[in-house]
């Protein structure tokens, strides 16, 4: 089978292509095809696999051709993220809703000339849910909870999730949404993310840096490790229609967790010094942002696909350390630390 | 002040350019001209005002015009209808998001270029609510139910909700979204709505004329009259950011009815012989649909604008009798019935 990835040089799609790569197959059908689209160039592990061929440029660009090239599959991860969004409103639209929109119709066209639809996973947010000074929130967003964004990020998710929604209905695609928790610990560097310290804060210390902490310590949010964020994409796209339930989003599992737990698991796994790396200093414009975000959130059809979230926070870092060892990158602060 | 009214040709859009025009001011300022923008030329009674300027083609077309033309306020009315969304996809995606974005587009350009936020009411729908198969849907919905739309024009006037949401935020535009109940009694001929017979069975049978029925009698659906539905947006126009609370749409009232009622009403005002032209004839199609619009719905936070639905069916059947009397179109059944 042949399978496209969007945004596939990125964090959790590069992580998404490594895993179906290694298990060979998706819904017990060899895949020998991978496409990775993306506007940066694919991760060289990957692109050293024969299954895997890597389109670099925009996804705009790349969706008319899509009409004439048959995919069994396709996750669409491609997004320009939250803070780049609330900076330049026009690469928004353009990078969440034109792209999608051209994705989906490419899509669609094909289906209009005779072939099946294709199933599609549609990354989705958290950040859907808001909430509008209107909407009353409660402390854990659930699957059926209003969605009121206050974040263009938010909103372009939430208008994708119903735009996949309608094609799947008209039977133009078999499109799933599913609301990614806070994608953590991210490597490398910060991106346009407000969300972006929730890595910071565990990635810098454990590399021997200073962190800095905008939030209060008291702010709590549903987390996910990348790798359970992966295989919720893959459940999602293997459950049957039944077993996904309707058209709406999904939550995937997540780990409801507070900043002091996030800095006492690091302190659990790494020590003291590690943890007195991150010192507050609040940034406004961030705690802005995250203080509209959900506190905690709850994924009822996920867990019925069984999926679930983390156990605690020390296993997300673990499973970050561990990564980091398998790249060669033995985190500086652990040297010499029992792994 | 200038108003632009987009769908200002159509049945609510010209009832509330008439509204405006006999008003003669809007939140307290002093109406010097009214643009009709539709693709069908404006009502002569309309353009026959010296304040009124009709501008007849696609909105899509006309938006671009828009970024060099100062409003004060727009009601955007102008959609195609669900009937038609469903039988062609790329007219309903045309006429309903892009649209929607283009002239909303044309605003921000204006903020952009220095002016204020272009105050505007976004006419959305008791559609959008659904449900999918995965939400149980209240009985009657309330403001802050979770839409799940079921067909395409429910679809595109939610992601018009959240448009006008995200722009209101980023100070684009001052926007307010209203969900319009089912309007009846429709003067004229069917359109492509599917709720179309709500309208045709009291219309046709006060014509004279046989209508049929294409549903159950124990349909409920909650519906409002014309003018009701023209107070409804002035009121939301003129509610201050506080007083509409939020972001998000909001419910017009509405009065949740089913349709033995309606016609329960009809016999009390018309007779039972106008009553014996409505003959049940089951449209699979047209009751599909239906089955899947919300029972009834409540309005908590028009309420609190003052808003009210109307006490019964009888007195929409009674409103749209006086406007065919003066017209000059008595119903023909009426004629020698007391007023």
């Amino acid at each position: 089978m042949k399978i496209l990835i969007t945004g596939g040089a990125g964090f959790v799609g590069a992580r998404l292509a490594r895993t179906l790569l290694a298990r060979g197959e998706l819904d017990g059908r060899r895949i020998e095809r991978l496409v990775l689209a993306d506007q940066a160039p694919g991760r060289p592990e990957l692109l050293a696999d024969p299954r895997v061929q890597a389109r670099v440029g925009l996804l705009l660009a790349q969706c008319a051709a899509l009409k004439d090239e048959a995919f069994d599959g396709v996750f669409h991860l491609a997004s320009a993220v939250s803070g780049e969004c609330e900076a330049d409103f026009d690469l928004g639209l353009r990078s969440n809703l034109d792209s999608t929109r051209a994705l989906l119709d490419a899509l669609r066209a094909r289906v209009e000339g005779g072939a099946p639809p294709t199933r599609l996973v549609f990354s989705s947010s958290v950040a859907v849910y808001g909430p509008d000074p209107a909407v009353l929130l409660p402390d854990v967003v659930a699957d059926d909870t209003l969605p009121a964004p206050q974040t263009s990020y938010g909103t372009h998710k939430l208008i994708c999730e119903h735009l996949v929604a309608d094609y799947t209905r008209k039977g133009y695609i078999d499109g799933r949404a599913a609301r990614l928790m806070t994608v953590t610990v991210r490597p490398g560097k910060p991106n346009g993310a407000a969300s972006s310290f929730f890595s910071g804060i565990i990635r810098e210390p454990l590399a021997g840096l200073p962190a800095v902490l905008p939030v209060d310590l008291s702010v709590s949010h549903p987390v996910s490790s990348p790798q359970r964020t992966v295989d919720g994409l893959i459940k999602v796209y293997e459950a049957s229609r039944e077993a996904f339930q309707g058209r709406t989003a999904l939550n995937l599992p997540g780990l409801n967790v507070t900043v002091q737990q996030m800095l006492d698991a690091l302190e659990a796994v790494a020590g003291p010094k590690v943890r007195a790396l991150v010192q507050p200093q609040r940034d406004e414009r961030i705690a802005g942002i995250v203080a509209n975000w959900p506190r905690g959130a709850s994924a009822a059809r996920a867990e019925r696909l069984g999926l679930r979230p983390e156990a605690n926070f020390e296993d997300i870092i673990r499973q970050y350390i561990a990564d980091q060892a398998e790249q060669g990158h033995t985190a500086t602060a652990l040297k010499g630390l029992q792994p």
